[in-house]
């Protein structure tokens, strides 16, 4: 089966204008078939404050209102999206800016209220991803970028997690391709000391996983990123590893990657 | 030849929910393949006004600045298209939103400064036009819905006419379809008296369209509009109708249009 790399980028990156450019051109030269998948970054706060919109916490948690929605709508979807496909057509790679309402690829639903409502949050539906459709745009030369964006079939946008949209994306993908993910960050990895960034974990697996949590060596952000690696190493994906922005090639194509490659149970 | 609609609707109807809702439904149920190009519509300037900015005027010429240019990218790229899409896939549309940057399809040049310097506004190439790409989007089953964007090749995506667009689109794609054009207003077509909704003229060629404009019976942003459909007309579109959002089916599919009904010099 032929080689298949995703690529997740974060805000760190996007809000970077210098790392942005570094970024694009190496992905631009990564060989085809590719997918970029972004998320938000510093931008869509910076731009809802100067419409006057807050950020909605209930409980502690983020809720996207029906203002905060058009934000995203706007910002993910319309200028970071338009914005890194534009830069990657200058850069010779033939990108074509998606959400997951396009051509119906990516069927969410509303993530149902329980104790907490989160809003217009989209959980995405893994079995009725269309991977026959991002075949055949694949197999025309084509790069998807995917905000972070899903619909549920209603005529409403979903804002949902760029990370679970590359991993889910990774997992639906495994019946066509070997697929190689990769979660990009400002670091070089999983660090085993957080304020010492070489101490990247080469190798990381479940139980090793749990005994970092117990050490508190991992916390906040990047648990929901590794319960995403973890799904996704565990359902097929060839490669999952945890790196730098910077390492996107030798972590997509290299037999020893920089940064934390995720292991599968045995 | 095969029979391709594109419609484009403007900002009246994106304006107005209940006729953006009827129009949206009149499209999804047209027989394909077809293509919808979008304007923009006042909301742009409203968001533009809640982040404090204000249209930019030379010389009596709106200027897209580097400001406007986000705004639009937000507005017309993102919040427009990206809920359009998502509301035609709820209607059984398998609509995919794309700009010209997408699989770089509408390549542009920035309008060279003469007397004005317009900024970021973009004049399409009507001979790079990517009509194959659009054809393999299409015989896919897909529904192209097109922001008012285009992109110089060199990482800027530009403000682009969306009546300019549509009508340089359909030329393009003559060479493989038989192309029906209809711009879509809040009138039910040319009038001979623009006081009188009901003095719809049927047909025009541009012996009558010299004649009405000497009559000051058509002035304003209806010359553009009349100029993109008579060069749609004389460059091989088989139909080109200016005629009522409401009036989509009959326009595109009767043999005798509620609209006018733009006629090629003989």
């Amino acid at each position: 089966m032929m080689t298949l790399l995703i690529i997740k980028i974060g805000g760190n990156v996007l809000d970077n204008p210098a790392a942005l450019h570094t970024f694009l051109h190496d992905f631009a030269a990564l060989p085809e078939p590719k997918i970029l998948v972004h998320g938000g970054g510093k931008i869509a706060t910076q731009i809802g404050e100067r419409l006057g919109l807050s950020p909605l916490y209930i409980k502690g948690r983020r809720v996207t209102d029906e203002a905060t929605l058009e934000l995203v709508t706007m910002v993910y979807g319309g200028l970071i999206n338009r914005q890194l496909t534009a830069q990657l057509q200058a850069l010779g790679c033939n990108a074509i800016g998606l959400t997951g309402a396009d051509a119906n690829i990516l069927p969410a639903i509303k993530r149902p209220v329980q104790e907490v409502d989160y809003g217009w949050v989209g959980d995405l539906q893994s079995d009725k991803i269309d991977g026959k459709r991002l075949q055949l745009l694949l197999n025309q030369g084509l790069t998807p970028v995917f905000a972070p964006l899903t619909h549920d079939g209603a005529g409403h946008l979903l804002n949902t997690n760029a990370d679970t949209i590359a991993a889910t994306m990774a997992v639906a993908l495994t019946a066509d391709y070997q697929v190689r993910l990769l979660f990009c960050f400002e670091k070089k990895g999983i660090l085993k000391n957080p304020d010492d960034d070489a101490s990247v974990v080469p190798e990381l697996d479940q139980t090793d996983y749990l005994e970092l949590q117990k050490n508190a060596a991992v916390s906040g952000g990047i648990l929901p990123k590794l319960d995403n690696a973890f799904m996704a190493a565990q359902n097929g994906v060839t490669r999952v590893v945890i790196g730098h922005a910077e390492d996107i090639r030798v972590n997509a194509l290299e037999e020893r990657p920089t940064g934390t490659l995720i292991r599968k149970a045995q």
